[in-house]
């Protein structure tokens, strides 16, 4: 299998376009696909796992659950919901953003929330025959959206459960930064954590409120050849899915935003 | 002396305010300014030696230079008029941005383009009597203006030099986030490492460009008391500069943006 055969859409990348022919457009080209929940529950769950079951599509992924910094009740039904869609939808893992700082609490308390809804989770998780994967955010969303920041960090979450249990995201757009990164992907894979790669380039300037200005493969400054490399190393030979988000990309029809897509991937991992 | 009086006023905070008048208020007030290379220009070193002198002033550092990735003749002849400037004003530092990824580069190229500018600079610093002060920034710059993202990055970077010749910057808005931040700046401490101390605060949404969102104290999620006592706990009892890049801020007179960040800085610290 080379690394163009590990290509998997996630539907993020074309936000607006139906589920039921973004799942068809990855059937015909044999490809797979990273659902997200929002649009799964639009169709339903029972309808969505017929849809892909009968495309015969791979789903890589389900994005997305988490946002248990304030771990209430409410929070942790939602991520048992969650596990039980992914688990319909024979996604092997759910992906987790841990959400911000609640109101009142430093980061350093919003830490703990993570590491307290984790531990509620991850044995139903593994009940139901799902990894969860902590994804750590890049550091410009650490107030809003994700306290958790760096790969060793989500490592550290990870570490006191199975890495049936949870995982972690290795998603180059938020971690690309960081000095320690190759450190953090070889330590990844020597404790089998690697439950999702994912490949988003980094471009600027960022637009207001930063969350939509992911690039396309090949038009920022990552190095998608070495994440390859470095990952590869460690011996995982999973998809690799491609998650833009972005503004001028959602404003175009999904075909030919997937069609573009799947070239640039390969394009960079070539 | 109370935490109150380690106010330093950082000019970058009013950026649009005449250097002559945010000295004279500094003056005042009796407390300390972080001077900015372009107005020391414009006004003439000479001249904003007098300047400061005359009024009786601490400068607590002057920002900012740097900006070395590729570190070519040109960059190196700019630092060095840089630690010369900072030694005509009195400054004991000089902030150093590193720049970002030169085209054509990976941010691990960039990353040894800065130890050689620092090998190169560090002697003359020596022979000035200046302290070059590496800067991270939040990873959101990584790409186009600064490649160093850590206090353990920067700590690593400074390592080979003497304390006298290189030390780093703790500002709470480039760090705040970090899950080694404690760990970090306890190192810095140990390693007498700390050459400058900035506040400012994180707020969101972000703007465009997201240079000029920094908050003003108090606005947004950062504990400073935490950072105070932290920093206190490394034996350091320098000044602390507050330094807001803010649109908002930069649209008002100088004089009302000095009064409202000293008050402001008064309260996070009480």
């Amino acid at each position: 299998m080379t690394a163009a055969d590990r290509f998997s859409f996630n539907h993020a990348t074309a936000k607006f376009w139906d589920q039921r022919e973004a799942v068809e457009a990855c059937a015909r080209e044999g490809v797979g696909i990273g659902l997200w929940r929002e649009p799964l529950q639009e169709m339903g769950v029972e309808a969505t796992a017929k849809l892909v079951k009968d495309a015969g599509v791979e789903v890589t992924s389900l994005c997305r659950a988490g946002f248990f910094t304030n771990p209430t009740k409410e929070a942790i039904a939602d991520n048992r919901k969650a596990i039980e869609e992914a688990a319909a939808v024979g996604a092997p893992t759910l992906v987790l953003v841990s959400g911000g700082i609640p109101e009142g609490k430093t980061i350093d308390q919003a830490r703990e929330g993570v590491k307290e809804a984790l531990e509620e989770l991850a044995p139903y998780a593994v009940e139901q025959g799902i990894t969860l994967a902590i994804e750590p955010l890049h550091p410009m969303f650490a107030s809003d959206r994700c306290v958790v920041t760096t790969l060793g960090e989500a490592l550290d979450l990870a570490a006191p459960f199975s890495p049936e249990a949870v995982g972690v995201v290795v998603d180059t757009y938020h971690i690309w930064w960081d000095p320690e990164v190759w450190k953090g992907i070889a330590r990844a894979g020597r404790e089998n954590r690697i439950a999702s790669f994912q490949f988003a380039d980094w471009i600027t300037p960022l637009p207001a409120g930063v969350l939509t200005g992911r690039g396309q493969l090949g038009d920022g400054c990552i190095d998608f050849k070495r994440y390859l490399k470095e990952v590869d190393a460690t011996g995982f030979t999973g998809p690799i899915e491609v998650e833009l988000f972005n503004d001028a990309l959602w404003a175009r029809p999904g075909a030919e935003v997937f069609a573009e897509t799947k070239a640039a991937f390969e394009r960079v991992v070539a």
